[in-house]
Order: C-alpha cells, then sequence, then structure tokens
C-alpha cells in the first residue's frame, strides 16, 4: 500500500441514515457535484444475531490458500497483488463480508451473507478514472470475492475466482485496486458460488460520475435514485448456507492438515488434471443427481434488501416534483428478470449496462435482466401517488401472497391535498 | 354524469361477428379515418354458464365499500370522483366485470373472470385527446378495477386498490373518466389480485390512434391486427378462484355487518398500524407457507383467447396482399414472455409500449415480455402460408403437447393455387 | 436436380479438427473473403452407440408418407418439390438426421438427435444469393425437418410440417433448394416436436455473408466466431426420446399397414375435421393430463454442444490480440433466455436477427432470449483472461453445480507472462 491514501480515507457506509455512510455520501456528493438520493429505501439487519447456521470461525490472516494444497505458481504474498500502480492516489474504502440475519419485512428474516452486514451493501460513487483501493475481510467461513461488473479493470482485480484470482479465504483480508471506468451505472457481487451469494444477497451499486455525463446534459436532473433489484428463495438459501457452511468447514479443516486434495474438492491446476481424475474414477458431483438448490424458486422479492409495504411511506420510496427530472439507476442484483412499470407516466430509457443509448427511447415498462443495469429518466408531470412495480406480477408478491414483493411507489411531494392517500394492503 | 355524452354513447363491444362489436367498430373507424382489422380471431364462451364455482350475490350498488370499515378520509359519493371535467364531451362506454365459462379450444374450458363476457375484453379505439368516461359494473363476488396501462391519466383513475382509488366491489358500478393520451398501443386489466385477474382474463387492448401516427406515414399500412398474447394456469386458476370467492364470501359478510377489521383482512389505514398489528401477534399470511398458485406454472397459452389450432382456419387469423403493408400490434396480456418469431419475413419493430421508436429495428423475432406492448410492421413481399409463433416453444403447446398455444398464421389472399396447403397438426 | 452442381458440391462438415470440416470451411471461408474461426470448441460424440433406447429401423426412401393416409392433394413425387428454379448452379450439401449418444463433458452423456453425428449441427457459411440444395437423409424412427430460421425463401422449402411441406419420414431423403437471404446470423433447426427436438439438439449456424457487409465495413474484424447456446433437460430428453420413439414405432406400423387414421394420431385435413372428430367423443391428447415434458426444467446448458469446464482450454474458447476487433454471433438454439455477460469489456451489439441496427449499442451483458441471434464486436483493449458466461447464474451450473453450464472465456494471445494462469474448478 502506498501511504498517500489515508487523506482519502472512506468508509463504504451504509444507508442514509447511519452516520458511517453519511460521511461517505457527503464525500461522494461533493465528488460528484450535485444531490444524491441514493437510498431512498432504509437498510437494516446491521446487528448480526444467532441465526441458527454453523458457527463462525476465523482463520488467522493470510494463512489457508486453497492453492497452497500443491505447487502453486502464485505462492507470493496474496495482498500485493499485480495491476495497479503505487504511484497513484487511491480512495480507500474498507469492506466486509458477514453472515448476518436480514429481515425483508416485518415478520420474514432469513441468513444471508452480506456486505458492512447490511442488503445489498453500500452504495460506492466515485469519479470516472479515480483509482480505488477496496480492503475486503472475509468474517465469514465461507470463500468469497468481489468482482466490480462493468468496470473495465485489470483482470488480476476482476473476482472471478481461479480466472483472475484466488478467492478470499476465511479470516483474510484481499485488497482490490484498480481505477473506476467507465462512467455509468455498474455494481459489484460476489462471484464465488454465484447463484447462491448474488442471491442471499452480496451485491451492491457501483456509482461512477462523470463530469460530463451526457445524460444530465440532456436531462438536467438533481435527485438520482439507485434501486437494487433483488430475488431470494429463502428456502434454498437456508439449506444451501447451512450445506456450504458445512463443507467448508471439512475443506477449512483439510486445508489446515495441509491434506486438502482434488480428491476431497473440485479443483485441478489442469483441465487435464480433471480429465484424468474422472477417467481413474473420480465422480464429480453433477454426476450425482441435482444439488441442493438444484432448482431455484425465488419466493421473495426486494428492492435495495425490502420487500412491498417496507418499500414505501417511511421506509422510503421514489420522491419527485413537478418539473423535476429525475434519474433511476435500476440494478439487477439477482437471477430473475424484471420488467419494472411506471404507471401514469412515459420515461425515457437512457442507458443500458452503465453505457448511454444512442438515443432515448420512450417507454413505460423497461426489462431489467439477469446482469443488468438500466438508467431511466422520468419527468414530473403528473402530480399523484404513481406504482412503480414489476409487471411480471409473481414477482409483485410476498411467499405467493399478492401484493407485495417489488412493488413501490412515486410520489409527488407539492401535491397540495391529495383527494386519495394510499393505504395499505397485503392480501388481495 | 355530464348530460352531453348521451349522442355519444358506444357500448365497448366484442368481436366483428358480434352486432354490438360491429356498432363499436364502424364508429372507431370512422374516427380513425382507416380500416379496422382488430379482432381476426373469433370470440367466444359469451354465454355465462355454471362451472361449479361460488354462486353469485349482487351487492346493491354504492354499498359496503372496504373502506367503510374504519374512519375514511373520502366518505364522499364514490361516483363523483375527482378528476374529470364536467364541461367537455366524453365518449361513453358500458362496461361489466363477468366470471364465465371460455373455451381455449376444443375440450378446454375453464372459469375466467371476463370483461363484456369475452376474452379477452373488447378492443377500444379512440383519438388522442378523446375524453373518455367508462361505467363498468361488477357481476361478480370478488373486487376488481381497471388499470388502463400507458395511459397518463389522473392517478385517481388509475385503477391501483387502495393506491389511486378503492375496489371496485361486487355489485357496484364505477365510473372512470380521462383523456385518452398519449397516442399508441395500450392496454387495460384489472389490478386487483394482478396475478389472477390478468391471467383469468381480465385484459383487452386500447388503442389510442392520432390523425398524425408517424408510423403509418412512413408505413402506409390499412389493415391492423391486434394480438393480446395470454398465458393461463388451468389449475391455478381454477383452485384461486374458488379461494378468493370462499375467502371474499366471508369479507362481504363481515362488511355488511360491519365487523369487517384488519385482523379479519390485510387492510390497514397506516403502515405503522401494520407494523404494530405484527408486533401485536397478527400473522400475515405470507408467512404461513405458499398460497394457493404460489407456484404459477401456464400451461396453455392463447392469442386473443385462442389456443392452435382454434387461432388458424376460419377462426381467424393474419392475413396480407402482395405488396401490402400491414401493422400487428402485440400485447402481453399474462406473466410470461414471449418471443413472436415470424417466418419467411424480416419485419420493422415501430413501436413499444405504443411509442414509436427512434429508428425502425429489422427483425424476425420480437420479444414481448411482460407489461409490453410492441407493434411491428410486415411488408407483403413473399407470398405462402406463414408460421407465426412464440418460439419460446414450451409456449407453442396445449398442456405439453407440441403444437398448440401460442401459434397463429399469416396468409397471404392472393397466392392463387397454392402448391401446398396446410391441413390440422395437434400432436407431433 | 440440375446436372450442374457436382462440381460445387460440399458437405457441410464438422468442426475444426475434423478433414470434412476443414474442407468445408476453406471453401466457405474462401468465399466469405475472410478467416473464419466458427467453431473454436470441439465437436463429439461423432461415434454413435447404443444408448438403452429403442433399436434403429430404416424404412425403404420414399415409403410411408403420413399424408398417404387418406386423400391427399400432393401425391406428387415428394423430391420434386415446388419452390426453386432449374437453371441456376447450386451449392449442394448433403445432410443426415441421426440419433446419437453425446458427451457435454467428462461424465455426462445423452441421446440426442443431431445433425450429421454432431452437436450443434454443422455451421454453413455462404454467400448471399448463392443457390443452396440440401438433400437431408432421416436415419431415425423419428420425423424431422429443417426449418432455415431468418431465411426469406419460399414457403414451401420453410420446413414448418403440414404447413409449408409434409416432415421428412424414416428413411427417407428430403431435398430442400432455395436463395440464401438476407445476409447475417441466421440458423437452422428441426420443426417437427420442435421443442424436443431443438433441445436435444437438431440445430445449427446458417451464417450468409456479404461482399458489402457494413458491419466489417465500421470494426474491421477478422476473426469471427459462431456459438450456439443450448438447454438440455436430460430427464425430459430420455423419458421423451424412448416415448416419441415408440409412439412413432406404432404410427410407422399403421402407416406400411395403410390402417394409420386421425383416431391413431392427431392428423387432420381440414379444421373441422378435428372439431367433429371431438364432438364425436375423440379426446386429443392434450385433455389427457400433462404430456412427459410437460415440465421442462434444463438441467444442463452448453456452448457449441458443451458444458464447462470443456468450453475453455484446448477444447476451445475466445481468442483475441490487443488491437484486434472480434466478432461473435451468439445463436440461442434451445428454449430458455440467455444474458452473456463479458468481464472486462464494454462490446457493441451490432446486430438482431441478423440484421444490422441502425446505430451499435455499447454493452456488457447482451440477452440471447430464444428464437434470436445477436452479434457482437469485442475490441482488444484490455489483456487477460475474461470470463464470458450467462449471467442467469442457474445456467452457469453443471445439474445444480455451480460453476458449469453456459461459461467460456476471453483469451488474449499476446499477454506475455501472465501474472495469473486460470485453473479448473467445478464445485463453489
Amino acid at each position: 500500500m502506498s501511504s498517500n491514501h489515508d487523506d482519502r480515507h472512506d468508509d463504504a457506509g451504509g444507508a442514509a441514515t447511519d452516520p458511517v455512510r453519511r460521511r461517505f455520501l457527503k464525500t461522494a456528493g461533493a465528488l460528484a457535484g450535485g444531490a444524491v438520493a441514493a437510498a431512498p429505501f432504509a437498510a437494516s439487519g446491521r446487528s448480526p444475531e444467532d441465526f441458527g447456521v454453523a458457527p463462525r470461525h476465523l482463520h488467522e490472516p493470510g494463512k489457508g490458500s486453497m492453492m497452497f494444497m500443491e505447487d502453486h505458481a502464485h505462492d507470493h504474498d496474496r495482498h500485493i497483488l499485480p495491476g495497479a500502480p503505487d504511484d497513484v492516489d487511491y480512495r480507500v474504502f474498507d469492506m466486509t463480508f458477514d453472515l448476518i440475519e436480514h429481515e425483508l419485512l416485518p415478520g420474514v428474516k432469513f441468513p444471508a451473507f452480506a456486505f458492512n452486514e447490511q442488503v445489498p451493501g453500500p452504495v460506492f460513487r466515485v469519479q470516472e478514472n479515480d483509482w480505488i483501493e477496496v480492503n475486503v475481510t472475509n468474517n465469514t467461513e465461507e470463500m468469497h470475492t468481489i468482482h466490480w461488473h462493468g468496470v473495465d479493470l485489470i483482470y488480476t482485480m476482476d473476482g472471478v475466482p481461479m480466472m483472475s484470482h484466488d478467492p478470499v479465504h476465511p479470516g483474510e483480508t484481499f485488497t482490490y485496486r484498480f481505477q473506476a471506468r467507465p462512467h455509468g451505472t455498474r455494481f459489484y457481487h460476489c462471484h464465488w458460488g454465484t447463484p447462491l451469494h448474488m442471491m442471499s444477497a452480496l451485491h451492491g451499486a457501483f456509482i461512477i460520475d462523470s463530469p460530463n455525463d451526457p445524460i444530465r446534459e440532456q436531462f438536467p436532473y438533481e435527485r438520482d435514485y439507485v434501486l437494487v433489484l433483488e430475488s431470494f428463495d429463502l428456502e434454498f438459501t437456508r439449506e444451501h448456507i447451512n450445506e456450504v457452511l458445512e463443507g467448508m468447514g471439512q475443506v477449512n479443516k483439510l486445508m489446515r492438515d495441509g491434506r486438502l486434495s482434488a480428491a476431497t474438492h473440485g479443483f485441478f491446476k489442469r483441465y487435464e488434471d480433471f480429465v484424468k481424475a474422472i477417467e481413474e474414477g473420480w465422480r464429480p458431483p453433477y454426476t450425482r443427481g441435482n444439488a441442493p438448490g438444484g432448482t431455484i424458486t425465488p419466493n421473495f422479492f426486494a428492492i435495495n434488501g425490502k420487500s412491498y409495504p417496507s418499500t414505501v411511506g417511511e421506509h422510503g420510496h421514489l420522491r419527485i416534483r413537478q418539473g423535476e427530472y429525475i434519474r433511476i439507476r435500476l440494478i439487477n442484483g439477482g437471477i430473475s428478470d424484471h420488467h419494472m412499470h411506471l404507471h401514469g407516466h412515459q420515461f425515457w430509457k437512457v442507458a443500458e449496462d452503465g453505457n448511454p443509448l444512442p438515443y432515448p427511447i420512450k417507454l413505460n415498462t423497461v426489462p431489467v435482466t439477469p446482469g443488468k443495469t438500466v438508467d431511466i429518466i422520468v419527468y414530473g408531470d403528473n402530480p399523484g401517488f404513481w406504482d412503480f412495480h414489476d409487471h411480471k406480477e409473481i414477482h409483485s408478491r410476498n411467499n405467493g401472497i399478492y401484493p407485495g414483493g417489488m412493488i413501490t411507489m412515486l410520489e409527488y411531494e407539492d401535491m397540495g391535498d391529495p383527494p386519495y392517500v394510499p393505504s395499505t394492503t397485503i392480501n388481495q
């Protein structure tokens, strides 16, 4: 680490009600040169509790790389990885991988892997070409990484385990360093055991601002909302987290004893070793019938960690005034496809995957499919309370009960005395 | 109601073979200034029959608003709702919510909620900026509303229960009044119990014409087809309709007796009341395991209420002549994603969500995802009989048997003596 | 057949390691005026073996058209079908329908219908406006056809059974003749029993080149990759193949004996006959509960016939050099939706359904939904090993085990000594 980043040390903070988060937002807002309304929904689940899964046990940092199990070309100090220069100023962020209990809405909690003990992870807001340093500590018994989705960084910082770098082991701190580019709505998520870890819920927004943002030039918005769209199969998550923690317990023990081998886990230095192991009788797990969670059927859906009706009212939703442009950044943090429909308005779809479109497209329903971010601009010309929800209505339910899940509301702040005031309904 | 709309009184009519419908089409066609071929498929199920679900019982109109259960800020006459002026001419339409038995294809009937006893509901064709009045009477034992999808109207007419207005109670007549804008292919559907009610099959086309339609200027089409794409889980529908009618029977009784409360249904004036009820031990239904229909797996698919092979031949399909442009308006009335592939042609996708695209896009397969309408233009330059079907082939089946469901045909009328004439096959 | 095509006789060949394939590629490459890297993945399963399904039994060619079961307007010689002129030069290809055993990755084999005994079928590369003749012989006990998806040909060559021509019977050779147009990335697949036959795995790429390709003019690429994206429900395939072969055995016997009728199979000359049969008490199969495979839930996913990790390393993956443009043609050969995400790069989406877009769109994740082809251009400006995978992560698994399935890698060939070298992991 260079010594010059202490003066730029930021915590990747929580929601707007959290002091840490406020500090982060203040810095980022100043840098972005504009108002920020990135987290209208309340964060929750920040007090980890016992939730009936395997107990935590931290390894000594720096020990137990899975690759130490045999000769490994990269047995260097894993904390000084190649890919980033030393002679630049870094903005430094501290992150953690945690196992928490998260409340989606009153009455529904589940064990979740989470960044910084919150769902979703903190919103990053940086300037294009900023140099970023993220020190992430793994407080769980499971492997993890961070993939910076849509960021054009050096491949050794890309977070794909066994393709760009080793996974971050339990108890270990890993340092990511890269330049934030190109500008736009991007995100980050764990890339180890991806189906489980994205869904439960290791993901967050990574917003790269630009002083010359063509979208702001065309649509002079001030308020800027980030909505991470999430789907959860709570049964799958509960079962699978216990399963992986149990399996990792065995792996961790074997690693400590230096007895981890391909025969006990599915890692091979060369593809030929994999083929040879099978020819010699090793039976890969995919031939043994479906794994736990072979079928994933999400039954809860959320926006920024909350399911309707916890997505509206005081818990935060979208606000606008007449004559105002707002920008909404939609990020698909899960594996389902969502089709966000805004009532009473046509909006402009202005960016996809963070990149501005050649021409804005006027819509009222926008698909946000897996791996996608979509930016839309809404113009305030129709005062009222307006439904904004996934039109694939099975996602607008809580455990099969409509309405719920991926529903929120756009509210005009300057309506005066409205002729009808929404109430809360959870069972139609 | 103002007194000046009697001279513009239209019924929202049925299919082309229905006298009521013909009257409507004639008016609309004249207003649209062009030929209309909006309903090539036959309507059916117009004679309600006994189908083994709960019997109908109509309330007195105007009685029993669910909101009367406690103090309610809007205990005004619900038939004079805010949002529309009195000093304009309205085009008046009469609509009903009904419970009918609908035949998808020979041998397959199911109980369906339907507008005006037909599946899908009648096609509206109005001019941009027309003032519309729809008096809809609820002939069922279940709550309903009409959401005017993609129409920029006042929010109190938007049809989202408990957000824009109270639901329409059994036996009640509700009046929607709004200005039809912006022009394009739009639709309407029930927004109460949306997953069930859209799927079974409370939806229909709402076409807003403009004398300056840029699409017609670029592609001088005359014939104009409306295809509502539908998916049905018949088991879910049968079970869920019985379930909701039974539940509503209890609710209706409690309402009549003035004993309806949050404890007996999931309605709360304030979000805080909801949270408090749970803290005091009330168990919301979403914590009780999946509801009936927690899993929805449609097994029948239809175009304008009919499944292949009842979508071709005399029952109506798409017709074209050499050198002719036709417009096809595709509306997703359900919750599945459809991928309409036309054989032998590249067509232009010209509008999405009713709004013209900046540039037409040349395709042969167009996704129509939930909540979407897509308009395409086909040019007649390849005479023959051409398959037009969902390329997600599980939707081109009837109850798992291929071919079926979402298949229809484009036929050239000026082929002369064709070298091969299609026959009917229902089992490959 | 005209006599002038012998000098243009090509085999539609296999992968790059196959002599037949090399011959085909050489010809096509020369015609395309550029290098071709169309099949980076190895083909396999070319040696049919016994796999526990019904034994093969070939009919005499030309016998047993299903349509001979009753009066048929087209009892002409089925091998001289209308639709193509005799006075042009044809490029002639020989194809077969086969039932093989295909290996997706070590340890996983399944019975597959395949073109030319390979999965996917051979890559066609032809020039726009070439006249094509394909003689396809059915070596299976099941009906088949070839639909040329996205090609604007005469309808009698379109491959929709009972709509454009009779299916190709067991033992029969059928001749397709058509002009290849318009240029772009197109494909072909069986259209008989489509859900099963596309999925298992009767599909392949059909690339129509143009000397004036606007995409190459804008992005001067040389290497050109074809990736067919596939999804397989192995249980469904095993059960359904046995089912259809058993059913076809009965049908074939009845045909041979001249006793095939509507009562024994679902074929009707007129729609009215179908309705009448039902009215007289015939019970169509779709009323008998779900068919085998009524639910299709793919558990294996593949690119060009191979699942990760057999999609990387020596088995072939995407290669690029710094400063180079490559074109990747993505073809959805199955019924699932895929969302291909490339790490470390923004790429240009340049064509959809084979047709160039009005403007390239910069993305890092591109949906390839059912029935679609999508072309993207990648520019080599970020050396490394880069994940390229379906971001709907349930498709990045083998039988529920992550990682697997639809994952491959983009590798820079001019990296020098990379700081990190990928290894193989099959269980996270």
